[in-house]
């Protein structure tokens, strides 16, 4: 069988080498590019050796490819992907740049000018429980964000049935991968061991594309959404914990039956689980899943949901791996079967 | 000078280690007798051998002692209190059984029926910074839990000053030392590490005396309060993020006034401070700091207070001495003038 | 295909769910029984929700499988393999119980008499590297103990050929899975965290199996061994430095003919990896590789010899799962196929 | 009374804040002026919000002091010293600048030409319980490096006794923050954390003081010593494992011997703990401790010894303090006294 040839564009970010290790043992393409700035003429494996079954150099440039992946800043990337687009090449995207629908959010949250704006209609917002079939039609997908996808699966489905009022609060947990590669003082070993932050508390970058989607999937609630991220000392993972009121006119509403509509929501989703107990991020180490937890505090009558998964799996490379497979028609699972590592 | 000498029932938690480690350090009293259950007979450096410098042994009974702390778990806490209060020895119960002003409430929350519901009207809510008059006449009292410490120094300023509505949500972080010396799978090194979960989302222990409290500030708001406490891999600290509505009538209220307030509000407090940047549990390591950010959120005039510091120091041991102090008319800081180590 | 039934007993240590793991994705076995001592009745899912997938009933006792695993404590493994021996079905041990030929062993290291001293020298002992043949014809594989699969794989060449002294000292650094699922202090996170310690300083259980095997390479050597084993605060990983003199008559083996030696040695070993920059413990999480460093110390004619591992898989169920690869004549790579997690 | 004021080089590393939390609280000493390079006219505060009692802003230039700290990275640190030492400062250089009696190793081991190597034999070497006496009349020490204070208390006394074989390995494991504040990738969190590895492994710059100090300590030894750091995930500590053959002349001496030497060794030694276990880490975080463990493993005849310290107190900014209490004729424990912070 011919195997389609893909392409990861800097391969040597975290979502970038874990594009890389799961493309590598993909059934059905071949991993055929990859391309760093500063890294280029280098060895993969030089750079990271656990990938030692990758005998590749990475390029600056990108070979021709069937299939390609960016996961460049923001800004950047945008500038790569338009040529490619324009060359019929199908794309995920990781980073931001073709999230947001509104062309004027990028200088105010991501301080560029979009440079293709007509682009942003074309460009299909990748998260695959809420835009499978669009996904499957699209040739440029914008992969969800890692806090957004936790938040958005915690919360689709009582924000699509009505269920709650507008305002939520999204208190979110991430490992300290989801800060990059890039080395700065808070992600220094001896400042970020032993320590809990809470940081961009005026306004997140992922913010935007949350209350977009949440708009998106019901016009009429006007959400008032108040998102703050935190840094824990782990490595991977995202824990978000979600909480809203549910609407007094939905008072038959009880624990059980929001469970219901949970499992109802997402059957069919091979990744998510809607679980019983209060989820570990650790239950998802490595893997594709997301667990989500809904629970009613009959003391208050609000609503909590919790969601976790890895921030470099659902949260990043193994999401849009899932993009690709719904774009190219693969079995959604493809390459993305692996359990979770515990402990 | 004569020394007071003081006591510590049951050493041999994380409480109680801590405690005898900040006493033994401590200018005007003199530690003169520490007790355990299983470890009595036992030298305290052979089971703590970071305590070198402290050469006593855990007796099964206290000796006599001019004050004493009590570092027993809830209602073997009362059991053993109750004598030495009928004996008028002076006492910080580090444990939950005099905090609760409403017998009615330990078997809700505690499972069992308050011994002496007599002695809850005597004891006093130990948190110096909102009882500090009550603490100095009392003899006998309940010393802050360690999550309750941070969202009560959180919220106070604001509950006080009726600037917010009664729908709070308080979305704590922990680190595993809270849970106690007690081996369980939760507090499993492999299981712990790597990893970040809510627990008790159906309603914790601390939930009760936070409310109390939070009415006693202000008898109109009734407030409405979800609490979830997370684990974090961390060994220590506590960092709470509380959200509430800012009052419309309140408008005029902006960052800077709050920022104000609280300033105003912990004035004279020696171990709180009112910081303007994200705090960080690393930032009160070891020492008996609470460090508290109030930021209003513009989108949503929210208001979002986030404090941290050390569950085993201002959380608890740290709190308990600040207590003494105050109770024996000693200086609020003495022994407890430690700052924090970083990194 | 008719795939073989295989069985876990005690499925619920680590190296038990491990093997769950990776034989719920082995493409040529199906896993047809789990063994649960106090967990019989449960479900695997219940203990361990990260197994999503495997929907099984922990047991009591083995049903009729073609190929057991046993992941029981030393002696009990024993106990329980015995039979299974009789009845002709085939087992890999995980345990040490058929690990050490002389049965006068087992009363000094385990406590315990050897129950069926025959079958010592009917089981192979469970290095693939180094017993590849026989464990192709056994019927009882006793799979190398986390410790002696790296400081042997470390050894094994120049003890083979004879380059070094026969003092040889291996000092090694494991993460706290190690110890296993067994609650204990020295295990508790709030201990095991921020901390490094030596423990079993008089003598480790592993040292007789890897002075066993030391032997057998080079019957002229008589190593006089020092192993030390270490716990770090990680969860998975065991790093084992190797020390010893090169032989003097060997001084034109510089550092580049020992790594060709290592190179030449391992050369179609599939998981072992002779690397050229000191290796990390976290290059092979979750992953069933063994990289190798030596490295010659020119100031002191000393050879060091770095070897790193996850101890949950080459340490222990990946091994195992290799070893009966090997034992039923399937690729030696089947089910173990992931690349490590990195970061 | 009037204080002595004494002035930190470069406050804004690891060992230069950790100088400053213990000199705010020194009994007999007023921290009168700290410098920076890229933070001069910053408050401390504002850089570590930890030291929240420290009212300072940072300058370039070191005011008027009468005792003065350098924790400037080396080459830079000489530069500075030198004109205060001409000047009649008393100094302790946390730096390596003056530790090497022969000049003739900086080019070797240090990347440049020593600027004053007159110096290097007015300099005293800065460890306390080695060299006591001439640190009492020094005016400059080069207080002693984090894993050579480990080292050498742990080998001094059977040096010093010539009880052991010249064959020594020193295999050292040190927390994070021994690396510094200056960001790197093998510092960077998702590196770091979950991971061992060795480094340095042709030679880590402190093995030539370590090896000066040996054969000072016993002239006719020729020690032949390979010394091999690794970096283990914890912020704080360092453990170091040495190995060396009892010598056979000296049969006589068992393990109790060893360990009454080391008693006797030590007698009088206010942070020196000769402990009967294994010594761990975080027994001694936060405090100027360091403990020695000796143990003779029979079956080989191997003397090893096991030492632990806070990388940062007894390993840099509190044998520096010791240094200048010994220097100024006070108590030697002054501003040391904390215990260390457990768990």
């Amino acid at each position: 069988m011919s195997q389609i040839k893909v392409g990861i564009i800097n391969v040597t970010g975290y979502a970038g080498v874990e594009l890389a290790r799961l493309l590598s043992k993909h059934p059905k393409v071949k991993l055929g590019s990859i391309t760093g700035r500063s890294a280029a003429g280098q060895k993969l494996i030089d750079i990271f050796p656990h990938l030692c079954d990758i005998d590749m150099t990475i390029t600056a440039e990108l070979d021709k490819v069937d299939f390609a992946f960016s996961a460049m800043p923001h800004k950047a990337s945008a500038e790569v992907i338009i040529p490619l687009v324009k060359r019929g090449i199908k794309i995920v995207d990781i980073s931001a740049d073709f999230r947001l629908k509104d062309a004027g959010k990028y200088p105010q949250w991501y301080d560029f000018v979009h440079p293709a704006p007509e682009l942003l209609k074309q460009a299909v917002y990748g998260l695959p429980e809420l835009h499978r079939t669009e996904i499957a039609k699209a040739s440029l997908v914008a992969s969800t964000g890692c806090y957004p996808t936790g938040a958005l699966l915690a919360l689709a489905p009582v924000i699509k049935e009505d269920l709650i009022e507008p305002d939520i609060i999204i208190d979110s947990k991430s490992g300290v991968s989801g800060a990059g590669r890039t080395l700065s003082l808070s992600t220094h070993y001896a400042e970020a061991v032993d320590n809990v932050r809470a940081y961009s508390v005026r306004g997140h970058r992922h913010l935007p594309e949350i209350v977009q989607e949440l708009e998106a999937l019901n016009t009429r609630l006007a959400p008032s959404v108040t998102f703050v991220p935190h840094l824990v000392p782990m490595s991977r993972g995202i824990l978000s914990s979600c909480y809203a009121k549910l609407k007094a006119g939905k008072a038959g509403k009880g624990e059980d039956e929001v469970i219901e509509l949970y499992r109802a929501y997402y059957k069919g989703d091979p990744f998510i689980r809607v679980v019983d107990k209060p989820p570990e991020t650790k239950q998802t180490w490595g893997s594709n899943l997301c667990l989500i937890y809904p629970v009613v505090d009959v003391r208050t009558n609000r609503l909590m949901v919790i969601s976790c998964l890895d921030n470099l799996v659902k949260g990043a490379a193994g999401q849009a791996v899932q993009n690709m497979n719904i774009m190219l028609g693969f079995p959604e699972t493809d390459g993305l079967e692996a359990l979770p590592l515990y402990p």
